[in-house]
Order: structure tokens, then C-alpha cells, then sequence
């Protein structure tokens, strides 16, 4: 029996782990393009980086309360774990 | 049999990583290229700034609106295994 | 039996959590190409900018009823599990 609590406890670690990961893979791809894009842009027109980067800040801010939570989520999850 | 919740509750929490995890790919995809585009619009024209970035987070919210009832479903799934 | 019963409820969380994340991959993939392309529209002519937020909201709109309906189904097969 503690074989499948044990056993329970990897998937579920598992998951948590994976799911972190791909986490910042979406992150990651999200925020990189955003800036990607706004440091070529404020490097074209140097006299709108206030406004770029106003815009830019707000943008990110969105994939990162997805992410954040999504991470608490996998958190929630490895934790969790331990007091089975 | 506890041997059955115990497995049951390690393959919903694995889900429940995974997908969290793939909400943030979803969002980062969207609201990245959304915020890129946006980017460099504002870079372009930065008289237009004000129009692009109201419609920028107009657009930008229909996708955290599922991302976030996305993440709160993974949450519920990952939270609710305590209740077994 | 019962072994059966929750067998299946950890494998019907699972695929919960993970159908949720990716209606997410389809939602920002569909919604994110329609708000990057009118970030470019209205950079590219700003006196359109009414008519192209409006277009805009409509046709993302359509992405977002299926998306939030797919979710809808991930959370009824999430919170179902309960009253097993």
C-alpha cells in the first residue's frame, strides 16, 4: 500500500514539475516576443521608448498573473504532496 | 482500495501540473504576439499609441479571461484532491 | 468496483486538467492572430482604428464562446467527480 502512495505521490510530483516547466516555456515565449519586439521598436524610434515601454510593462503584466498563478497551482501541488 | 484513491489522486494531480502548465503556453502565445504586434505599431506610429494600446488590452483580455478560467479549473482539480 | 470508480476519476481529472490547458493553446493561437494583425491594421491606417476594434471584437468573439464552452466542459468533468 505505501508502494501506491509512493507511487501517487511521483505522478503527482511529476506533473507539478512538468507543468512548471511548460510554465516558462509560455512565459517565456510570450514576454520574450513582447520585448523582442519593443526593443526594436524603441531602437527605430528612440523618442517613443516612454510610450513603448508604458505599453509594454501593462502587456507583460498579463501573461505574468497567468504564469505566476499557474506556477502556484504546480506549487500548490508539490507541497501538497507531502502531507499525505 | 486506498491503493485506488491514492493512484487516482496522482494521476488528476499530474493533470492538473500539465495542465496549468499549457494554459501559460496559451497565453504566452496569444497575448505575446498580441503585445509584439502592438509593439511595434506604437514604434511605427507613435501618434497612434493611445488607439493601439486600447485595443491591445481589449483583445488581450478575452484571452486572460480563459487563461484564468482555465488555471482556476486546474486549481480546483488540484485543490479538491484533499477533500478524497 | 470501487477500485474502477476511482480509477477513472483520476484519469477523467487528468484529462480535465489537460483539455482545459490546451482550449487555452487554441484560444490565444486564434485570438492572439486576430489582435496581433489588427495591432498592425491600425498602426498601419490609425483613422480605421473604430472599424478594425470593432471587426476585431466580433470574429474574437467567436473564438471566445468556444473557448469558455470547452472550459465550461473541462470544469463540469472536474467538479462532477465529486459526487461520485
Amino acid at each position: 500500500m505505501l508502494t501506491s502512495i509512493l507511487l501517487t505521490a511521483g505522478f503527482a510530483l511529476m506533473g507539478a514539475g512538468i507543468g512548471a516547466g511548460i510554465v516558462a516555456i509560455g512565459a517565456g515565449l510570450g514576454i520574450g516576443r513582447i520585448g523582442g519586439q519593443a526593443m526594436e521598436g524603441i531602437a527605430r524610434q528612440p523618442e517613443a521608448a516612454g510610450k513603448i515601454q508604458t505599453a509594454m510593462l501593462i502587456i507583460a503584466a498579463l501573461i505574468e498573473v497567468v504564469s505566476l498563478f499557474a506556477v502556484v497551482v504546480c506549487l500548490l501541488i508539490a507541497l501538497g504532496e507531502y502531507t499525505f
